[in-house]
């Protein structure tokens, strides 16, 4: 393919660019820490910097003109500017593309990061040539992504997608959203550990007290060692990520769940819980017809997925 | 508009047949019970039968030659078999649109009745105009249906719009689905029935005791008489409505939700709670866009969207 698009995936602590060709190759890339007190064109400055050294080395005539970026935020599709980012709060009503644009000559693809993430998933990746496709990250929060009749799904405010917050507990612990009992207070890094601590208070184990650092990484491992509480901890994970599942597979009648992000490594000590209860709470022909797979790309869906936009374009 | 197509919403209890114009018109319709022991060949032949009543005066080049079918079963689109009817268990299986087709010598259109009913009321109803929209309708049972992106969401079996078997209370009450704790439980005049015996016997009124035909209807008498217990009764479904419509929200951000059914009646009992419910869960912009909206087209809804199905062949 001939065709190279600039792609870049924002985060809140790495900001990662590539030159990608129409076949999903990421030809040169390059990353830097993201300038989370800087202002919105302190970001879009590094972001173009990032940009003008992958394409460097480019010919003239296969300079890039469009540039897909992923960010972690809700976009306005109708004004281009971003509604909300809670981890880069300074973007919050900018036209943020604009701002790329002028400083990069090329024209800018906006879209959510974890839609970004799905889309890169559907093209190249666990969903290749899927329809109907949830796409969900297991990480410090749980985000999530739609692709639905085989395009992208947004909403009305481009919004949706929102699976961490499926209320899997009516009275259960406060989220961050304001609601309770929201899937990412049982699913996502930040819940593993608390799940953990309350096993261990509640258990009675007096000798043993977490340390106030403890990460869902060290509760991996000690799950992979072997210790019934951590492994207890992982089935609680699966249980009401199987609750959560079984709504989307009854409403969204999904060809595949495709589950990403750092907490998807304990795959072992949550799959089987989740299949269960999934099963055992949707209904039988799409329960039977859904494919609950891990994600493929790892960290480079959402470059990938911001690459697929801005060939798209 | 000079075309006409037929159009029939088949229920557990009657079959209605209509002739219907591009602008949603009704021209001639006439209804008749099914017949629910009755074989496939019996119910298509009754449907055969009102298609000819209401064609018979029709001149020979206004003839309908295509039919909707909106009919109480989830279909497979790609065999057009019915996959599986509840009600109506005698169609699993079989190529009812082709059985219809035989004897009305017209193509036939099948669509799932709560799926045509969100297309009936998109077309000319509560939703007209919008993109994304959840329909919803409380009845006997909840059922479901999606209009996402402007067309009608099936999923990849059919069986999308199940949002009756959202999960509100994981270790809920058991749902005829196989599931515990589902929206139908709590939503569904069977469940308005049970949640109101439940507070009776909870609330220690010996001197009271419903009598065992008890209806949702009655339930709903005694709200609009200011009876305490069963406008608690219709507190509690908002509740739940309200959690379910929360995850809706987050997972979709429809503009409207359109709620039908015989226990929409009730709104003003319930409307408050749910809205209240699903704002305080739900994130903050798409809640504020949501519009919950009762339908306008009441039990045409189905034989409307059918219409239009047959229309947009």
């Amino acid at each position: 393919m001939d065709e190279f698009v600039l792609s870049a995936d924002v985060g809140g602590t790495n900001i990662r660019v590539a030159v990608v060709d129409g076949t999903g190759t990421m030809h040169l890339r390059n990353e830097a820490s993201t300038p989370i007190a800087g202002s919105p064109a302190d970001i879009a400055g590094v972001i173009s910097q990032l940009a003008e050294a992958v394409t460097f080395d480019l010919d003239t005539h296969r300079q890039p003109v469009i540039f897909g970026l992923a960010i972690p935020a809700v976009i306005d599709f109708e004004t281009g500017r971003v509604s909300r980012s809670p981890n880069l709060p300074q973007l919050n009503g900018v036209e943020f593309g604009k701002i790329v644009g002028g400083m990069t000559g090329t024209g800018v693809v906006l879209e959510n990061d974890a839609t970004a993430a799905a889309i890169g998933e559907h093209w190249l990746g666990a969903a290749s040539g899927a329809k109907d496709v949830v796409c969900i990250t297991l990480g410090t929060g749980v985000g999530g992504g739609l692709i639905l009749n085989g395009l992208p799904y947004s909403g009305a405010d481009g919004t949706a997608g929102e699976i961490g917050h499926i209320c899997v507990e009516p009275e259960g612990p406060p989220c961050g959203c304001g609601s309770r009992g929201c899937l990412e207070q049982f699913a996502s890094a930040t819940a593993i550990v608390r799940i953990y601590r309350e096993k261990i208070e509640s258990s009675g184990i007096s000798n043993v007290s977490p340390s106030p650092e403890l990460t869902a990484a060290e509760i991996f491992n000690y799950a992979h060692a072997g210790d019934e509480i951590s492994l207890s901890v992982f089935r609680r994970v699966g249980y009401y990520l199987g609750i959560a599942f079984a709504d989307l597979v009854n409403v969204l009648n999904p060809e595949l769940i495709v589950i990403t992000g750092g907490v998807s490594a304990a795959w072992p000590y949550f799959i089987e819980r989740t299949e269960a209860e999934m099963k055992s709470r949707a209904f039988q022909q799409p329960a039977e017809r859904v494919k609950i797979v891990p994600g493929l790309l790892g960290d480079d869906a959402g470059i990938l997925g911001a690459a697929k936009m801005a060939l798209d374009q």
